[in-house]
């Protein structure tokens, strides 16, 4: 009977990479399979190549540079919180699409970070020889979390490069990554918000698809383009139906090593709670959107970020309701468990997943203070706050700073805290108020967060004295502020910086309990079941994704659907028809300039395809290319079924969604008449 | 608790029509929810238009006179056995299309009969009354079949007019159905299958969809076009979206009005069997098939058929498996049965679910006899048996008769008995041995019918010498033997006439049993249900479909499906998406004449549209119209969620699939430049 079980577990452990699955580390990459799979090996110049080219958008995506004069490609939903900062009530960069059609009209974005991976490092020795095994868990978290500072602040300062330590397997591996960051970055051209999202919420996660998906930005220094670290060559014809085709970017986060027991968590506490305020938020706005074209436009990149999450929560929710799916990561699970308690040399994991539990259960205890204290809907709170922690936090040694205020990230920081990116003062007020609201629903008055954050007023009052008495708008103020540092900021007259110096003891109070109770339980029971993984699975595998660079691999395929099939392209005849079909009604009107233009378009050609690449979100912007290097296609979505790829990846029906390079062409030709970008991505 | 039941038994039973459901017989309409929902009441000359102008196609299908010169419109795959019946090897009309640019290339069909229904009667008393309740069931059966026959032959020679005795609500109703018959009908044009069946068997039953399903024929009397009893005036736009409009037709069979039980014996037996034999067929049809062109050619649409079937078939299994389906089906039938159980005026009824529960559990000890004596896939076998039977069953009364062999139907069965369509000996030899093998592997050796059937040969052989031996493919024995009536048959020394001699002993008495058995129970049984029916619900309901004509209302209306729209109707701009989203591969390859004139197309005309009317198999070919009684399309599908059907409406995403009238008129001028025949349908 033992035998036997053991037996199972070793079946369920072993095929755990299915076909096409995983988001590779550039340095880890599966090559057997890829040779067997495809008769593929990389050359260490083809991966250079293709680390150099990719581009992380700091504000939350990827893209890839696609000429040797600094030009770089990324979705416009990427591109869309610079064009909406870039807009006014008389510009609408994002309805009516921008168009540079000489240098001279390339366009400086307010405060655009873009990174570009140049080395990585192994330091998981240095980091864990910094941790005393014997000290608390907090402790050893604060060994850890001090031990990166130095490692971070020492490469910074010898190298200039923007230098992080990540994580990998959930703790158990660190990895330092240097960075080459760019902040001068202009706008070259943006398609119309509705040739990029053409369908909108509706047809989101969507496929067949009909997206032009595309904005194009330069990169520059000392006021010059720069030469590109590496590019991509354009491909005029695309990949062929059944071809191997790569995909490097950023993933955001997957929680595909998590336990059963966080998994049911996220199932039970944390989905629900979030689209229940997901909603809440989606009415806020839409009522607000709704008193006048100004406000519509001011809301739309909120709203379509928020949109955007519902149906991707929703689609993870309903993966992790799935019982298929949660029966598998169990059997999984159990496995490994069978394999931990077999060995003796595993035993130091034996208890990882009670002791995991058990954090998870405090999480629980305190769920509501974790969701509900906060303002994160407002743009100048979050100004105030960390300008009252800024103050606070230089005036420690590096090691002990929170991260995001240590030596080395503090460029990018000041980037975003003093970006002149529009404030809109009555956007603001409503969705502080929002907050404060739910807050004292959720909490009850009682509760010391809600008394000092209302301060004895309801919550429209509240957010409109806070809102309308703060200068924080004006990005001069807050340099001043960080300039002046503790004394400065704790003489501030300014409402909004009064509100958060009231709340950062709470906040302080709430983070410590959590990095000492939580995290570190999270780091060091992560880090023994990812070294038990590594001893019965070998490092044969990835982990799961940070906002790192990683690189998938897979095929142009098309998939079964009902009892028929989907192709796996669509071309502009599909666009046409589809809002021929729908009378050209919103949102399946045509742009203004696809309606126009449709005569010169070649219709056949193709438009958007889809992949079994393994992607999730900050993948968006992502190249899409093939063996020899050439750029194919612009990921800009998975489909429905790709959106339990959160927790585990299946190869029937989860598809990558991208824009065709042959279709980016035809589309900055025929549609938008942009022929010098057109020339200089196709030149030879 | 009991008050409680019947509450709850009252709620089951009221709202069983849906919103849009129905097949409704002409005479009995549901006009005031028609006026509720869509403020529409239909005017007696509405009516008599509509059911003047609907056509009957008596191979299995629906069509409608579409101009005042005896032009009728269908689909293609209505018309597809006429025209593989007048396709050879040289002239393969299927593939190529017919187009008929002048009067004298109208071209006749070898065996089509058309119907348009003349009049109705209710001949219900007349029936009962002929049926001695005390008697035994089989003769109560038999007074009743003998009370119809008297009533057609009546009709008949009163009228010259085909008469049919309808039996609606299982029984419940007798109606005579006066036709006007046509036998001269003429082919003018049919698309290209490729144009017609676009996707072909991945796409059946699929929207969106882009077919131009359709076929015109015309009717001719004494060599002259007639001129139409009613007809349907074209409409060059079309519906709208939302619009109220019509569909009639002849659909085939519901089995809406099953008990429970019979249902699960649909889904437990009949059904799985069923797509057992259907896949045995359909890999013997292909093996065939794959043996040259002409071959294919010759099984083209046998394999349609039977590919059709499948779908069909694995679609309403589907829907017997879904326990939310039968649940609604059990909670129905419970609260009638409470109803009766209540009611001591429905006493009489209070025994019907338990003896056709009987009367199925003998047809299940019966079953594989009933389902695998015959050779049902061969042509020339069922002409042999139909020319014993014929000689032997003409000897006797009418009333005597077989239903088939009435004098009422005797000139609609001499025009398909001695149809001058060509039969293929290498096909038929192929399809006889299988139905062969599949009698010996399912009856065994020593079966009676097995033995008769083989006469003590392999399948393989036995099929040879009697195709090959029969000179029935000539129509003119036919005639000889059916007129030298059964001592001709007896002297014969066909193989297959003594092969069909052998056989019709065994024959007669399965179908004796059946009818005495089973038959007369499922009649009187089915009658007592619906009389209780009637007394719970009022005659406010619809009988099942019986291939007799019925009129349904809906809407025009797209739908949701995943998280997006789909729109309710596609465009030419889809079809040819699609075509290159394939790359032009089968079967989503453009028709030649399709890709050769893709220039002159108005590609955002509309194609083929949806709507929430409720149909099933046999309203293949009817008429879409609008209130105004104008023709606005062509039905020639249900989508997979209508599949489920047969046993309950659904109206939800279930959806009659339609060729829109403007993308009819489109096809005609620009792919096929078929100038006349456009302008006679736009004839103002």
């Amino acid at each position: 009977m033992k035998k036997l079980m053991l037996l199972a577990a070793a079946l369920c452990l072993s095929p755990v990479v299915r076909a096409d699955e995983g988001m590779w580390t550039v340095d880890n990459l599966p090559l057997q399979r890829l040779q067997e799979r495809y008769q593929f090996t990389p050359a260490p110049e083809w991966l250079d190549k293709v680390r150099l080219a990719s581009v992380r958008f700091n504000d939350g995506g990827s893209g890839a540079f696609v000429s040797p004069g600094g030009l770089v490609i990324t979705n416009h939903h990427v591109a869309l919180g610079q064009l909406q900062k870039m807009s006014s009530e008389k510009k609408d960069y994002v309805k009516d699409g921008f168009f540079a059609r000489r240098p001279s009209e390339e366009q400086p974005c307010p405060d655009l970070e873009l990174n570009v991976l140049v080395s990585t490092q192994d330091v998981t020795a240095r980091v864990l020889a910094a941790i005393d095994a014997k000290a608390s868990d907090a402790a050893q978290n604060s060994q850890r979390k001090a031990e990166i500072s130095r490692i971070e602040k020492e490469s910074f300062e010898k190298t200039k490069l923007r230098s992080d330590v990540v994580e990998l397997y959930n703790g158990g591996q660190y990895q330092l990554y240097r960075y080459q960051k760019y902040t001068d970055v202009r706008l070259v051209m943006a398609a119309e918000v509705q040739a990029a999202f053409y369908g909108g919420d509706y047809d989101n996660f969507v496929f067949p698809r009909h997206d032009l998906d595309m904005a194009f930005f330069r990169v520059y220094e000392d006021g010059r383009p720069v030469k590109s670290p590496a590019y991509l060559k354009w491909s005029k014809d695309g990949a062929k139906d059944g071809e191997l085709v790569f995909v490097s970017g950023h993933p955001g986060r997957t929680d595909r090593l998590l336990t059963v027991r966080q998994l049911e968590f996220k199932r039970d506490y944390e989905l629900p709670e979030r689209l229940k305020k997901f909603a809440l938020r989606r009415i806020a706005l839409k009522e607000y959107a709704a008193r006048g074209p100004e406000q519509a436009r001011r809301a739309r990149n909120k709203l379509f970020g928020l949109e955007n999450s519902v149906k991707a929560n929703t689609g993870e929710l309903a993966g992790l309701q799935d019982a298929g799916q949660l029966a598998a990561k169990k059997a999984e699970e159990e496995a490994l468990r069978a394999a931990v308690a077999a060995k003796p040399e595993l035993a130091f994991a034996s208890a990882s997943w009670d002791r995991l539990a058990a954090a998870q259960d405090k999480v629980i205890a305190r769920f509501k203070d974790l969701q509900y204290r906060g303002a994160a809907d407002s743009k100048l709170t979050g100004i105030a706050e960390r300008i009252v922690r800024y103050v606070a936090e230089l005036e420690k040694p590096n090691d002990k700073r929170y991260e995001e205020f240590r030596d080395s990230n503090l460029d990018s920081l000041r980037f975003q805290l003093f970006s002149p990116a529009p404030v809109y003062q009555d956007l603001e007020e409503r969705m502080l108020a929002l907050d404060l609201k739910e807050s004292l629903d959720q909490l009850g008055a009682e509760h010391p967060y809600v008394k000092a954050a209302l301060g004895g007023k309801d919550p429209q009052t509240r957010a409109r004295e806070l809102v309308s008495g703060t200068g924080l708008a004006d990005p001069e103020l807050r340099k001043k502020l960080a300039a002046g540092g503790r004394k400065a900021v704790a003489a501030s007259q300014d409402p909004l910086i009064a509100w958060a110096r009231e709340l950062d003891p709470l906040y302080r109070e709430l983070r410590k309990w959590r990095e000492d109770e939580i995290e570190s339980v999270e780091t060091l029971e992560g880090n023994r079941l990812a070294k038990a993984r590594f001893a019965v699975l070998g490092t044969s595998t990835y982990p799961d994704a940070t906002f790192t660079l990683r690189l998938s691999y897979g095929k142009v395929a098309g998939y079964e659907e009902g009892t028929t099939r989907v192709p796996c392209k669509t071309t502009f005849h599909g666009l046409y028809d589809r809002a021929a079909a729908f009378d050209n009604q919103p949102p399946f009107d045509l742009s203004p300039l696809e309606a126009a233009r449709k005569g010169d378009v070649d219709l056949a050609a193709p438009l958007n395809f889809v992949t079994t690449n393994d992607i999730i979100g900050g993948n968006s912007g992502s190249p899409v290319f093939n063996r020899d290097g050439e750029y194919v296609g612009l990921i800009f979505d998975g489909n429905i079924p790709s959106l339990v790829g959160r927790f585990a990846y299946s190869d029937e029906r989860n598809r990558a969604v991208a824009v065709h390079s042959a279709g980016i062409l035809e589309g900055l030709r025929k549609i938008y008449r942009m022929y010098s970008l057109a020339d200089e991505l196709s030149a030879p």
